[in-house]
């Protein structure tokens, strides 16, 4: 079985004729030719994403994604694991920090229950696809079934689909879920081969004894469930989580239905590793929010081959970085949409040797 | 006479009280103790700045100053000098790059003509603060009077004491001038004694043979001046630029009525160069908005101890650094302000032995 045959997915190769216009575009606009730097590569993609010169960004749209690690029973953690519906009930109320930056971002924001290891009530902003009540500790046998990975990420799918029929423009990811810097960092480390200790951060802040734990745990994970790195929903299996299999599926299913998908953190960027291992053509609808704190964060930026947009010292999860960047995008495309041409506001042009304006 | 005493400044000493009860709450809130990084120590010096452990932003006013350069006839820039107003009746007209972030993220706009070498037409947008009809040429003797160069700081100073009693929360920086990065160069070097090559870059985007010019320029304008790097006034009249004094202006007095202010990117970096240099007190109130792609821009930023919000490789001025780091202020003060706590949220805090959440 090869790893995509559970779901299809099919992305557009990306409008490269598009980019070029988008080029002349900014080159044509009252600034100095390239002037607004990595401002102008983000109006571009955005551009080639969208399928237009000038693209507007009607609804901003943050899934964030919440399930249980029962690789907590191994201490990795800062915070006891209660503390995963006790967040998600926070995001219902609007209390945390991904209600308060979504809202002033004007982001909507999903949230899903994908394994949650306990019941949460019904609600009227609560998505429930739950796959189970958390994972299987993986320090002492597979997370997941092959099965269930592959649920929770066809389940990131639908989510995503529905979410543009609604008419989401732009997708942020964002997870919460206590143990799941532990999950990411085995993924990292599964899927590039580097050395535990430099993929392996101190995730919400533990001490060094819980820290001496952590890469114990992984360490055994890794030994127990020999992850195949050319298999990726093996490794998302054997190591990974619901919600980061879902995340997995949001990407994936973003791309196919041509959104830009921003990457939030660490969580979201083990995700975003899995995806673009299933569906390589996923990898130019990806915008890096930020550059997260958690040292594996780098290595999977420099994997994707992404540069952030910010550089916040993050490490909170939720999607608050990819809701943080979501002004970025919108000054992105209201750059291409609404500035003056030279033409059209009667300014002059470059004088001297550079006349390529 | 020292520097000073031209115009009085009295900026109110940092109030640490505040940044310590900020800290306070913000480890109260739900998300593991420092986990939005950076975004906590701009939480922080808002509230101090603004006196109020939960500070809310009522208005975000970006101030352009715009004025002409008499070195331009040495032939420093890639643009011809008649672009500076233009450029003026592009911003009143809201097709330039500072009037479509400024709208992205609400802030108000206000266009300052505090020096450009033609008539303007009367416009309701546009505040005419004229001291004359562009600096003359530095490198053949001094851009400004001193008068001159404090008539155009008590301008800016003025003019943002004015928009703060109009209910300015926060205020950013923003320039236009042909010629300015040669300008704002030759006060780096002034100011920091850092090498010439070190501080000067290729501003619009001038070509090797306008490049050599525009070193030669700032050569010639520090040997005939010989600019006193301990009366900052005097650099600022002898190598500097109307707007660039004004902008100054505008720094020594948000601070001095208690505003944060966003420095945008080189000349706006220049300009709190001298403020800072004016009066040290300054020095808190500043935010950093951008690095930019200016060499002598990092030099700024480190001898005024800032660390930008973005790294954009922008290099436009105008204010369109500050515009964008705009939502990031308004994050982090929602953050403060409507973060559910721990307690409120009834949610555990962290385990093992960091208790001190």
């Amino acid at each position: 079985m090869t790893p995509t045959e559970t779901f299809s997915v099919r992305v557009k190769p990306f409008n490269d004729t598009l980019m070029a216009e988008a080029q002349q575009r900014l080159d044509r606009l009252t600034k100095p030719l390239g002037s607004l730097g990595r401002l102008e590569e983000l109006a571009k993609q955005l551009a080639a994403i969208l399928g237009t010169v000038r693209p507007t960004i009607q609804e901003k749209v943050i899934i964030t994604m919440a399930a249980d690690h029962g690789v907590t029973d191994e201490g990795v953690s800062a915070y006891p694991k209660v503390v995963t519906p006790q967040m998600v009930l926070n995001f219902l109320r609007g209390g945390a920090a991904i209600n308060v930056f979504a809202r002033a971002v004007g982001a909507r924001m999903i949230v899903v229950d994908i394994g949650v290891a306990a019941e949460l009530p019904a609600h009227p902003q609560l998505v429930s696809r739950k796959i189970g009540y958390g994972t299987k500790n993986m320090a002492s046998g597979p997370a997941m079934t092959r099965a269930e990975a592959s649920a929770a990420t066809q389940a990131g799918m639908e989510i995503v689909e529905e979410a543009i029929r609604q008419g989401a423009t732009v997708i942020g990811t964002g997870d919460m879920g206590i143990g799941n810097t532990t999950a990411s960092s085995a993924i990292v480390a599964a899927m590039t081969g580097e050395d535990l200790r430099l993929v392996t951060g101190r995730g919400t802040g533990v001490d060094d004894a819980a820290y001496a734990k952590k890469i114990t745990a992984i360490q055994r994970a890794l030994e127990i469930n020999h992850p195949n790195p050319s298999d990726p929903l093996d490794v998302l299996a054997k190591v990974g989580g619901f919600e980061i299999a879902g995340l997995a599926g949001v990407i994936l299913g973003g791309a196919q239905q041509s959104r830009p998908v921003v990457i939030d953190g660490f969580i979201s960027g083990a995700a975003a590793l899995i995806a673009a291992a299933l569906e390589p053509g996923v990898r130019p609808y990806l915008i890096a929010a930020h550059r997260s704190q958690e040292p594996g964060h780098r290595i999977i930026l420099e994997r994707l081959g992404l540069r952030p947009l910010l550089e916040l010292d993050l490490r909170l999860g939720e999607g608050t970085g990819a809701a943080l960047a979501m002004p970025l995008l919108e000054a992105a495309c209201k750059m291409l949409s609404e500035m003056a041409t030279f033409d059209e506001a009667r300014v002059s042009e470059q004088s001297g040797t550079q006349t390529n304006l």
